[in-house]
C-alpha cells in the first residue's frame, strides 16, 4: 500500500499531520538508515534554529495540503 | 477538541495569530518536551537571525491562512 | 484598534510597507521586549546575510499582500 | 529521451518521487561530477540541518508537481 | 514620486529587474545608512552562499512580479 | 536582444533550464565580475549545503516558470 494514497484529509488538523509526514518522508528518502536518523535526533531536537527550520518545511508542505483540500472551507 | 478546527478567522489579525500558532505547533510536534523548549528560549529570543527565521515561518503560514480566508476581502 | 485591520492598501508601495510591518510584527510577537530587540539591532543591521534574510521574509509577506490586492492591477 | 518529459504523475506518491528527482537534478546541474557528489554524501546525510534543508527543497518542488497534477483530486 | 508605482512591466526582463529592486529596497528599509551597506558589500559579494541567498530573495519577488503580469503571456 | 524574452518554453525540461538560468542571472546581477564568480566556484561546488541552497533557488524559479507555462499540461 502507498504511504501517500491521497492529499485529501477530513480536517485541517489531519492535514497538518500529513504535512509533517511529508516533511519527514523527504528526510527518510535522503537518509534511509533509521539508526542514523535516531542518532541525530538529540542534537536536532535541542537546537532552536533546527526546530525553526523544521517548522518552515512543515509550513511549505501545509501550503500544498491545504490548497489540495481547498482549505477545508 | 481539535487544536485546529478551521483555518477561517474573523479578521486578518486573528489570521496572523493563527499563523503563529501553526508555526509553534510544528515545533511542538518535533520537540514535545515543554521543559526543553523553555530551556532553548533565551538563546533563541536574543538572537536576531533566529527571530528572522521564525518570522519567515510565520510568513509562510500566513500565506496559507490568508488564502484560506480569501484575504478577508 | 487592530494593528492589522485589513490587507488592502491603496498602492503597491503601501503594500510593501505593510509587508515590512508583518515581518516585524512576527518578530515582536516572539520577542516582545523592546529593549532586547533594540540591543540586537546593531549586530543585525551590520551583517549582510542578516539583511538578506530579512529581505526574504518581506518578499514572502509581500506575496501575500500583493495577491490580496490583486496586484493593484 | 528527456529526463523530464512531463510533470504529470499517476499518483501523489509518484509525484513526491518526481519532486525528489527535481531537487537532485538541480544539484547535479550545478555539480555534474558524480565522484564529487558521492564524496559529499556522508557529511551531508549525517547532519540533521542538511537533511532538513533538503526536505525543504523537496517541499518546494512538490508544491509545483502537486499543482501541476491538480492535487490528484 | 513613488519608487513602486506599479508591479506591471513591459517585458519579463524588466520584471526581473523590478524583483531585484524589491529585494534591495527591503534591505535599504532595514539598513537605511548607505555607507553601512557599502561597507558590507565586499564581504557579501565574495561569498557564494550570500549570493545564493540573494538569488533566493529575487526568486521570491519574481514570483510576485511575474504573477502580477500574468507571466507576460 | 533580451536574455529573457519570454517565460514560455516548449517542454518541462527547457523550463527547468530556464529556472537555472534565472537563478544564476540573479547572482550575476549582484556580482557582475566573472573572475570573482569563478573564484568562488570550487568552495561552492564542493559543499553539500551550498548545493542544496542552490537547488532551493532553482525550485523557487521553477515554480514561476511552470506556472507561466500552465505546467505544460
Amino acid at each position: 500500500m502507498s504511504w501517500l494514497p491521497t492529499l485529501m484529509t477530513a480536517t485541517p488538523e489531519e492535514g497538518f499531520e500529513l504535512a509533517i509526514k511529508l516533511s519527514r518522508m523527504a528526510v527518510k528518502k535522503t537518509q534511509p538508515d533509521d539508526a542514523a536518523r535516531t542518532r541525530m535526533r538529540p542534537e536536532y531536537a535541542e537546537n532552536a534554529d533546527s526546530l525553526t527550520m523544521a517548522s518552515h518545511v512543515v509550513a511549505a508542505n501545509f501550503q500544498t495540503v491545504a490548497q489540495a483540500n481547498n482549505y477545508w472551507r
